[in-house]
C-alpha cells in the first residue's frame, strides 16, 4: 500500500490498514495515527485521512468478504485481519424495498435501511465495533462513553466479546430496555442526574482525570475511529442498490456524525470507482422537541444554537450537537434539508412503517420516516427519485412510545370468539 | 428438473422448487403438495418430500446467493424467484465463535449461532417466512396461529410486509415485549384465558370451522412448509463452519419441530454431496418447568406425556409437543440425550452468555446454553467435540428475567463519581 511520504507514517503496521493520518476538519493539520481526537493548532476535530489501495478496493473483493460491515475493512481503519478479531461484527443489515410504504406515500422508489437488525439492535454496533480495535491497538482496558442508551448497549455487548471492562454512562431515566441492554453484559452503568448533554460534559471531565487513565471513551478519545463505522451504512447501500448510489436519504440526527459520515462514504466510493458519480440529496432528520439543527437550517444559520431535549426519541435527545454545523453543510452542498416532526407525528410514523412494511422502528425511526412524510407532503422531497430513509434502532427498546396491545381477551372457545365482533 | 414418476406431481409449475409431494411421516404414503397437513390413512403428520436438482445444489451457487436464507431456496419447498417476493428474507444470521464462553467452561470448540438477528429477533422469522410463501400460492388471505409469543410477531410483521390480514392468537400473560411486538404491526392479537395447549386446541377448532375459511394457520395447515425454515439453520451452521457438520448441537425443544428438522438438514447435506458424512450429536433442550421431552428420555419411554408449564421459558411452554416422539428418536438415533435446566440455571446461563459473549439471549437461549453447562458438567457432553448451540430469540422481549440495572446512580459531578467506590 503507498502511504504518503511528506506525512507522518503510522507506527502500528497495518493496525490501521488504509488509514494514513489523522487530520483536522478545520485546518487541515496532519497527526499520526493515535488516541487524539482534537487539533492541537485549532482545537478543531480530527478524522481519519486515508490512502486507499485501488487495487484491494473493487467490487469483486466487497463481494467475497464476510456477511458484515467487514467487507469493508479496505476502506476502514482497522487491521486487514479484523474478522477474524473477537468483534460484535455488525453490517450487512437489510436494505427493505418498501413498496407497501412507496405506495401510501406515492413514491416511485424508497428502501427502509434497517439496522435493527444489528447484534444489539442499533447501528451503535458500527461505529463500536471500530472503536474496539483502535482500542486493542492503543492498549486501552475499559471502553466507556456517554450515551443516550443504544450507545451503552453496544459497548457492553462488545466489550464482552472482545475482552475489555466496560463503564458507560448515561442520564437518569432511560427506557427499561435501553438499561437492562447495557447492565445485562456485566459492565458498570452508572446513570447520572442530568441531560446526555451534562453526560457528556462529565465524560469530558473523567478523560483529562487520572482516573480515566487506560479508558477508551468510544465517542471522544476513540471519536475518529469510531465515527468512520458510520460510513459502511453508505457502502451497504450503495452496494445494495447495485452499486448506485440512492438519489435522495433521510438520516436521523443526534450528535449529526452519522450524517455527515454518510456524505463521506458516498465521496470514497465515487472516488474509488465503485460507484457512478451521480447526484445525491441528504435531508437530516430530528424530533422538534430537539431539533437544533433544524432550528439553525430555518433560520438559515450556519451555527447551532443548543436546546434542552425534550421528546420521546431519546436516542436523538442531543441538545449541542458536536457535529451540527458540518451537517449543516452537508445538507446545503447537497441540495438536501433538515427537518423536524413532532412526538405525535414520531409515533404515526412508526406505526405507518409498521404496518406497511413491517419493520418496528424505534423512535429515531419514526423521526426518519416522519419527516420523510412531511418533506414529502410540503413537495421538498421528489417523489420520483430514488430513495432510502434509515431505520437506526429497535422498537423492543422504546416499547412505551406505542401504544399497542392485545385486540381482545377472551376465553378459549369458538363461541367467545365468534360473539367478540372481531370477524 | 427429474420428478417422481410414480407419485403424484405437483400441479403448480415450481412454485414449490425441488418439493416433489406430500409423504406422511408414520406409513410414507404420499400427497400432492396442498394445504394439507395430515395423512388420511393414518393421520400422522406429513412432511415435504424432495427431488433435488444437484446441479443447482452446489457450495458455489449457494456463495452467489443473498445473504438471507434464501440462497437456500433450491433445497426449500419455494419458488425459485423467492428473493425477490415480498417477504422478510430472515436468516444468515451470525456463528459466533464463542471462545471466552469455551475458555470459562473448559471446552475446545464452541459456537453460538445467533438467531436473535433475525427481523423479529428470533427463530420464527425462517419458518413465517416458508408460511407467507405457501400461503401466496394456496390463496390464503388471512395469516394465523397459536404462539407463545414470538411467532406471533413474526406473523404480525409478515402479513404486513407480504400484504396479508393477520389474527394471532396467544395465551394471556405474555411478556409485554412479545405483545407489543405482536401487535404493532396492525393485525389482530387475541389473548385467550388458558395456556398455549388450550390456544392450539382452540386453533383446530377455529380451522375447521367456517369461520377460519380462507385462513393459513402457519403452524396447523401450513405446518408442513411452515417447520422446513428450520432446516436452513442446519444449512447455515453446516456454511458457516466451512461446509462441515459439527460434531454436538444443543437444541431448545418446544414443539419439537426445530429438533427434527435440523436432522433433516443435516441429513440432506450428506445426500446432495454438500458436506461429508460424519457423525453428529443432536441434544435437545427443556426448561425443567415443561420438559415432558427430557422427563419421557429420562424414564427411556417412547410416549411423551403432557404436562402443565410452569417455567420463565415461555416460548418453549408447551406442554404438549407435537414432535415429542419424534425428538426422541433423532437424539437416541445421533448418540445425544435430552436434558432440562430449572429457572435459576436459566437465568445465570443467560448471565453468562452475556458476560462473556455479549449475546443477550432470550430465555430459550438460557436453557440451551445451561444444559450445555449441565451436560458438561455431568460427563454427558464432549468437551474436545466441535460443538454448538442455539439461541432462538431475544433477551429484549424477556426482560423480566434478568434482574439487570444501573450500578448507581449519581450526580453528574467527577467527585460523586469518586466517591462512589465504582473504580
Ligand atoms: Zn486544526
Ligand atoms: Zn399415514
Amino acid at each position: 500500500m503507498a502511504t504518503v511520504a511528506t506525512e507522518p507514517h503510522p507506527t502500528a503496521n497495518d493496525a490501521f490498514g488504509p488509514a494514513a493520518a489523522l487530520s483536522c476538519r478545520e485546518c487541515g493539520h496532519r497527526y499520526e495515527l493515535g488516541p487524539r481526537f482534537a487539533c492541537e493548532f485549532c482545537f478543531g476535530p480530527l478524522e481519519i485521512a486515508y490512502e486507499f489501495d485501488s487495487t484491494r478496493v473493487t467490487r469483486d473483493a466487497i463481494a467475497r468478504g464476510p456477511a458484515n460491515m467487514w467487507r469493508y475493512a479496505d476502506l476502514l481503519p482497522v487491521p486487514r485481519n479484523v474478522a477474524e478479531l473477537p468483534n460484535m461484527n455488525p453490517g450487512l443489515t437489510s436494505l427493505v424495498a418498501a413498496d407497501r410504504l412507496a405506495g401510501e406515500l406515492g413514491m416511485r422508489s424508497l428502501h427502509v435501511k434497517d439496522d435493527s437488525a444489528n447484534p444489539t439492535h442499533s447501528f451503535k454496533d458500527r461505529v463500536v465495533a471500530m472503536a474496539v480495535e483502535a482500542a486493542r491497538t492503543f492498549g486501552f482496558t475499559t471502553l466507556s462513553c456517554s450515551s443516550t442508551g443504544n450507545l451503552a448497549g453496544a459497548i457492553g455487548a462488545a466489550a464482552a466479546r472482545a475482552g475489555f471492562e466496560s463503564c458507560v454512562f448515561i442520564p437518569a431515566g432511560l427506557e427499561r430496555g435501553k438499561v437492562v441492554m447495557a447492565a445485562v453484559y456485566g459492565g458498570k452503568v452508572v446513570a447520572l442526574d442530568g441531560t446526555y448533554d451534562d453526560v457528556n460534559r462529565f465524560c469530558s471531565e473523567l478523560i483529562g482525570d487520572p482516573a480515566g487513565e487506560g479508558w477508551g471513551f468510544v465517542n471522544v478519545n476513540l471519536r475518529p475511529y469510531y465515527a468512520e463505522g458510520s460510513k459502511t451504512l453508505a457502502y451497504e447501500i450503495a452496494e445494495q442498490l447495485g452499486w448506485r448510489l440512492p438519489e435522495q436519504i433521510i438520516v436521523p440526527i443526534a450528535s449529526g456524525s452519522q450524517l455527515t459520515k454518510i456524505d463521506k462514504g458516498f465521496q470514497e466510493l465515487i472516488k474509488t470507482g465503485l460507484v457512478e458519480d451521480r447526484p445525491y440529496r441528504i435531508f437530516g432528520a430530528q424530533a422538534s422537541g430537539c431539533g437544533p439543527v433544524a432550528g439553525a437550517w430555518e433560520r438559515g444559520h450556519d451555527v447551532v444554537q443548543p436546546v434542552k431535549p425534550d421528546t420521546i426519541a431519546k436516542s436523538l435527545a442531543i441538545g449541542n450537537p458536536a457535529d451540527g454545523p458540518y451537517v449543516l453543510d452537508v445538507c446545503a452542498r447537497t441540495g438536501g434539508a433538515v427537518a423536524h416532526v413532532d412526538d405525535g407525528q414520531i409515533v404515526d410514523a412508526m406505526k405507518l412503517l409498521a404496518r406497511t412494511e413491517g419493520v418496528f422502528a424505534e423512535t429515531a425511526g419514526g423521526v426518519t420516516t416522519g419527516v420523510l412524510r412531511s418533506l414529502l407532503a410540503e413537495g421538498t422531497l421528489d417523489p420520483e427519485a430514488e430513495t432510502v430513509v434509515l431505520n437506526t434502532g429497535d422498537g423492543l427498546k422504546t416499547l412505551d412510545a406505542v401504544d399497542s396491545g392485545v385486540t381482545a381477551t377472551l376465553a378459549p372457545s369458538l363461541d367467545a370468539f365468534k360473539d367478540a365482533g372481531l370477524l
